[in-house]
């Protein structure tokens, strides 16, 4: 199905409207629509244009949000690069997409970048003309390209359609409503789903999209409370920043604001306590990058009752549970596939096309969902499935615990049993531990071993790479 | 692509929602949902389910609503039969559609009905037990059909999918917000597209249907004050008598009203003026039976400076004019075709799969759409496209002008020339009729003859049968 360019049919519908603000520029749309338009004549007078993808290095930037703009309009796929991988990280992405040419943010310059790769500066210094956007785009079309960050293994890259970017703004449209005076604020990645979801939701809904650089709580809080923000989205480290700062900022957060979307993790009920003392409205979900982002969500007034719970399936996604209570979805925002792996989203779905999500869950008696925790984390032990999560939520209520992640070693008797790594600001006693949790905890969960450790193996999206911890035992 | 079955799924995701208010009785969502697979075990037992489609012949009923529900939810294709039509029209719809059976609101049971008609009463009486509702819609499936008023030929049934249904309640939506608090009023008939989306607005979004019976001006209005409708649907007949109640009726309409949906003709200023007077947000709409009602809107904001215009097509719908000036689109809400003819869609549409409405229209400088007139009316005279839309509204702003009609008579000299039937409640001088349009009007669009009629023939719709008043001369 055809689609009109939604860059440019914003320019018409929504000309005079903010389409993008970074606290410093605002760009109305058909702002946006004319300066896409020049850095698409300098982009394909720099033959960045000569190949289907292009990739993009960058920050929160508004060059990056324009750059990105630019790729998009010009009917060109793009390749999101997470700019914490390393060198080698980021060669593997592009061996894999092939991109003309990767852009980079000027900050993000590294002096080991070859001739693949360009400052947007450079672009910027381009005498270009012509009127290089593509007037159409088609759903079946890939928008953009982000590699999974895989805790395990070769990172894939997810093929997001304009399609399954459309059915996803749709399905949050329905849950969160709309007005025309939303303005949602992106302090996570654009370089993630979740920060670009909010760019394509800007550009689907004729929405503001106000960016910020990073996640800086002082200053998101001042945003929240003085400008006509509706909407942010948070993980739960940065909602427990914002509420910190909520007990000693009293001024309320602007009369626009309505939703706090949650993602990465459901909320404990200390969480929301707070969110219901400070008046947040939270909502809580549950998503992935193979899904364009949230597909489950929990609404705030459900959440008191349904503490650990993200809720029910967004209206156009199916959901169910295989036997051993994988969650398995439908759902028009799930990826077309893996880019260069023409079997491997076959193999993540069963014959009659539901997905399979890694993720281990169940419902309670009126269908809300609750996530227990990866597949592959499960720990099996005396024929009892552990997850690592529930284990980790309990201890993380201690202030001796920093952090902490909970494997599976083997056992000759129980098959397997927990084992726990804990960073601590302090020296840990590994007995006190294990009484703690054989008074929170069924026996069979509690940790045999507690390593005190520095710091976990985390990759560039911040997940703990596990097997790594498996190798130190 | 299969969809859960909305009438479950708001069951989930919005239990305790109003989904229905007739002005007596409410029934949240959950209630909808019990109501619904009651009612289908009822007509299953009736024999009704035994084919794929049923027909329905209903007023604006809480039973009309409720019967469609379940016809819908048993996975059939409802037929709507608008109840101002003939027995021998009746008959050929249902000749056509040969549905297992015709659903009568007892209010318009007529004693010519057969056996292949039944109460809804007698339904009601049946003692029923199962679940016939089907647990998924699929988006190819029909989920209505609507006969097209056409005011030449045979009347054709418009199929209309659920995926139609989804992408015009998408495209409303991202045009007219949507809120947790929405409630659209449908005084418009359900057996019309107009009604009809209201209907399946609200099972998309979550959303209230307010129904009332009939158009009662005096009786809406007082809804729009007292009870918190956010948008109801009107068409301009309906508008200018709520405009004059205004006058007279000084308490505002509810703080959640936000949208009052136009459609079936552009506003003229004096109009215009009486809502901006009022503070009556108007959106004027652009849109037909095959595309599932609005595809092109006028926001309030742009309507003052665009007297005349429908505005610009809605998000997902693409629009362009052909040579001649016809106005040609491609949106998702587009029909997949007229019941047993299957070659009927394909002879509207260009090779390259452009609709071809019948409409003639011009864009202004900034691409909004003004709708000029139907094709089949279009007047060539002299080599001057003249269309009676246009000459006609000039006459009706005269008080000795209560309806008109303009046609074109062949004539040897300038090919055509046009020729009003005008309605009054006096008796109207041709000459100053004449004289008045000289002002108003090119010398070559105003009418060469006035003959006064009693009445202008219609069709069940209320369009203007020309065809019959060239049969006059």
């Amino acid at each position: 199905m055809q689609l009109d360019n939604w860059i440019l049919k914003q320019g018409e519908l929504a000309p005079n409207r903010i389409a993008v603000d970074d606290g410093q520029t605002q760009l109305t749309f058909l702002e946006l629509n004319q300066r896409t338009e020049a850095l698409a004549s300098q982009l394909d007078q720099a033959g960045a244009l000569n190949s289907e993808r292009v990739a993009i290095l960058t920050q929160n930037s508004l060059d990056g949000y324009l750059f990105a703009m630019a790729i998009l309009g010009s009917g060109r796929t793009i390749v999101w690069i997470n700019w914490r991988l390393s060198d080698d990280e980021i060669k593997r992405q592009l061996d894999d997409s092939k991109p003309s040419v990767c852009l980079v943010d000027d900050a993000l310059w590294r002096d080991s970048f070859d001739d693949g790769f360009i400052k947007f500066t450079e672009i910027r210094k381009i005498q270009a003309k012509g009127h290089p956007l593509v007037s159409e785009f088609n759903k079946n079309d890939v928008a953009s390209i982000m590699y999974t960050s895989g805790t395990t293994g070769q990172p894939k890259g997810v093929m997001q359609t304009f399609g399954n970017h459309l059915a996803s703004a749709m399905a949050s449209a329905l849950n969160l409503g709309l007005t025309s005076q939303d303005e949602w604020l992106c302090a996570v990645p654009i370089f993630h789903i979740s920060g670009f979801s909010i760019m394509m939701r800007g550009l689907i809904y004729g929405m503001t999209v106000r960016l910020v650089s990073h996640f800086e709580p002082t200053r998101v809080d001042q945003i929240l409370t003085t400008e006509p923000v509706s909407t942010i989205s948070v993980v739960p480290y940065m909602l427990k920043k914002l509420l910190a700062l909520r007990e000693k900022n009293r001024i309320q957060y602007n009369a626009n604001f309505r939703c706090m979307l949650l993602g990465g993790g459901p909320i404990d009920r200390q969480t929301l306590a707070l969110c219901q003392k400070y008046q947040i409205p939270v909502v809580q979900s549950y998503g992935m990058t193979e899904t364009c982002s949230q597909i489950v969500a929990l609404n705030y007034e459900d959440a008191e009752n349904r503490i650990g719970s993200v809720g029910k399936p967004l209206f156009l996604t199916q959901l169910k549970l295989a036997k051993n209570h994988e969650i398995l979805l439908k759902t028009p925002a799930l990826t077309k596939g893996y880019l260069n792996r023409p079997t491997a989203l076959a193999n993540k779905q069963t014959a009659d096309g539901w997905y399979c999500t890694g993720d281990i869950g169940h419902f309670d008696d009126e269908n809300f969902l609750y996530v227990d925790g990866r597949i592959d984390d499960m720990i099996i032990s005396g024929g009892e499935n552990v997850f690592p999560d529930e284990i980790e939520a309990v201890y993380l209520t201690r202030p001796d615990v920093d952090e902490i992640a909970v494997v599976g070693i083997d056992n000759p008797e129980w098959g397997q049993t927990p084992v726990a790594f804990v960073v601590s600001h302090r020296k840990v006693s590994p007995q006190a531990l294990i009484d703690f949790g054989r008074q929170k905890l069924a026996h069979y969960k509690v940790p045999r071993q507690f390593i005190q450790v520095d710091h976990l193996p985390m990759n560039a999206g911040g997940k703990i790479q596990r097997f790594k911890l498996k190798h130190l035992l």
